[in-house]
């Protein structure tokens, strides 16, 4: 077997979101909604698998999503995008991040990552054969610095892999942060693979600023969206890919290969999802950020120590105010003995974790919340 | 970029498709039935996608779904497989391979292929580090022989990836076959990727044996089957994989980092799918078993030179007595003057390709079949 995969454990998220079943606890940890998700773009799908096409639909994309996909990001982000040469349509953000690094990536080509990271990102650059070069990022900030970027990048970075906003930690990078960010790839002739899934679920009136729209980013970087993120319909798998047309040449061919298409009925309700109106996208986004604030509220008021949450569906909690120092000790006892599941940030980190913060999923319906405040209540 | 993914043209399946729809061709290139597909089993994934949960569904596929693969493999092809620990559901067949290949497969190992052989498998092999070793299968029984396998095998070998019934040659390969190609994995302790998609698409009586089940071969097998291909649903992208809890626990990884998921409401449509009573299964057989002979008939009477199928989609004509000898060609020329789109079978060769056989798929209603008989005729 190849080490590099036979070596992990179970990914952090399967593993709490399952002792949650077996323990009938509150599931804040695996990211994900408890709404159904908007009733209009599901019975669009169902209408599809009904009465629509269920063969392959094109390798790269229906049209008509891929068309969807420019205009929406035309309007939201101010990109120009070429429906034809610069969008792809892949079996969620997943897929795309795991081909990008294969099709970027050679044996010994530098990746440069910030940690904490999404835990599937070590083992995909690692698999490319690339060498990962670690920017960690530390409270309360998160923020970059010309400092750590310059110990990261050398004559060999190829790529670096950048989630904004970034989960675990729930930052929403700064204009400056990403300038910084962006001069270095520049400078280095680096593509910037951009996990951008949470773009639509920022704050406080804030929006999400591409990187690729920065000066000189257009041509080097390959910005990936998810539907499940934008919808809240995480298991639909639908990714969108969009790149210089150089890029998305070898970009296809990893799709090809990959998973070679992604569902025709799913496709289409998301083309017809990314055309709603504005209300539509900030509804979403003051719904998220009730949530988010009731739950903050709750656990400041129990006595947590709550760290800023800008963007997805995460806030963190400091847990060594508790006099606690083990976060995976901590988030086990959590779920088996208090009925409430999150997850120990330390899961997304390689090297030199944080151990003392705990993240909690907020998406939920404000019953779910309260039910989960009340049990932590035990806890202090 | 990487080299092995950015120097491939795109997918001959790709670009003939497109070709078709450039000409008005009838296209019986790329491997789909027009048919819509069974309309209950698409009414399954309406209700559930307008009913039922649309976030994460466990990594490892819907429980109903893994117990209703193990059950329908065991009815159809005797196989005991612990639906817990020996089934994966991934998004699509193809997943399922690149998935098998990075799992297994490390810098330097080689790993066997029979050529022709599906368009993807030699990139995938090669990127995820393994030396390829081709065994040639020819005319007209494109068996395999002690002699051929010998010389591929090596103590190197990791793998082999083997597709049965074979695309495109449409051969079922035979139980002594089968037996010859164990005792070869057995020896070099290798493990059998089996794309065993085709499976239920075999005519004249015959049954699929899968390699999995030949004596020695359970523990070190993954079969990978395609509800798509099962229910002519190609665009669905629903994959299971079977393997040993051993080699599953690598396969997993691999899925996790690859696609994670895979949408719930069509694996829920999937299961109840894999229900249905033997003569579904029996019925899609016969109608593609007419299809086909309707289709070599036709073309037999027009006087080309038709090749067997024993199961699959296609079947394949020798252009050679039509004075051809160069298959992309005459596969340019049959779309783009003659209206019928094919498939040139040397796109299935990386070296010492056939040039004079080309594929049609007959999976297609009647009227399309005579459609395109009619075309043909004028080569006549
Ligand atoms: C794919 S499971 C993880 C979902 C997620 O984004 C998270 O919980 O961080
Ligand atoms: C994934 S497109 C190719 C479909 C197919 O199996 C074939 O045409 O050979």
């Amino acid at each position: 077997m190849n080490p590099i995969f036979s070596a992990l454990p179970t990914t952090i998220f399967e593993t709490m979101s399952r002792l949650a079943r077996e323990h009938q606890a509150v599931n804040l940890g695996q990211g994900f909604p408890d709404d159904p998700g908007p009733e209009d773009v599901r019975r669009k799908a169902a209408e599809a698998v009904v009465a629509g096409w269920n063969q392959y639909p094109p390798m790269m994309g229906l049209p008509e999503l891929r068309q969807a996909t420019a205009t929406h990001f035309r309007h939201w982000q101010g990109l120009e995008l070429d429906p034809e040469a610069e969008v792809m349509i892949t079996s969620g953000a997943t897929e795309a991040i795991a081909g990008a690094l294969m099709a970027i990536v050679s044996p010994g080509d530098e990746v440069v990552l910030f940690e904490p990271m999404y835990d599937a990102y070590l083992p995909l650059v690692r698999r490319a054969g690339g060498i990962p070069k670690f920017v960690t990022l530390t409270p309360p900030h998160f923020g970059l610095s010309e400092e750590a970027l310059a110990k990261a990048f050398s004559p060999k970075t190829k790529a670096v892999l950048f989630n904004n906003p970034l989960n675990p930690t729930a930052t929403n990078f700064s204009a400056a942060d990403l300038d910084l960010l962006a001069s270095f790839c520049i400078r280095h002739d680096a593509v910037a693979i951009c996990d951008d899934v949470w773009e639509h679920v920022v704050f406080d009136g804030h929006r999400h600023k591409p990187l690729m729209s920065r000066p000189g980013m257009r041509e080097r970087t390959v910005k990936i969206s998810s539907a499940g993120k934008i919808f809240s319909l995480t298991g639909w798998k639908v990714g969108m890919v969009m790149a210089a047309p150089e890029l998305m040449r070898v970009l296809a061919k990893a799709h090809q290969y990959i998973t070679f298409t992604t569902p025709p009925n799913l496709q289409a309700a998301v083309a017809y999802g990314l055309g709603k109106d504005d209300a539509y996208f900030e509804g979403m986004r003051t719904d998220f950020q009730r949530s988010r604030d009731r739950f903050a509220g709750g656990l400041s008021d129990l006595g947590f120590s709550v760290l800023p949450s800008a963007g997805t569906y995460f806030l963190n909690v400091d847990i060594a105010p508790l006099g606690q120092g083990d976060d995976v000790a901590f988030c086990q006892r959590l779920v088996v003995e208090h009925g409430v599941a999150a997850i120990p940030v330390s899961a997304f980190y390689a090297e030199g974790a944080v151990r003392n913060v705990v993240r909690f999923c907020f998406a939920k319906h404000d019953a779910t919340l309260d039910k989960a405040l009340e049990r932590l209540a035990a806890l202090r």
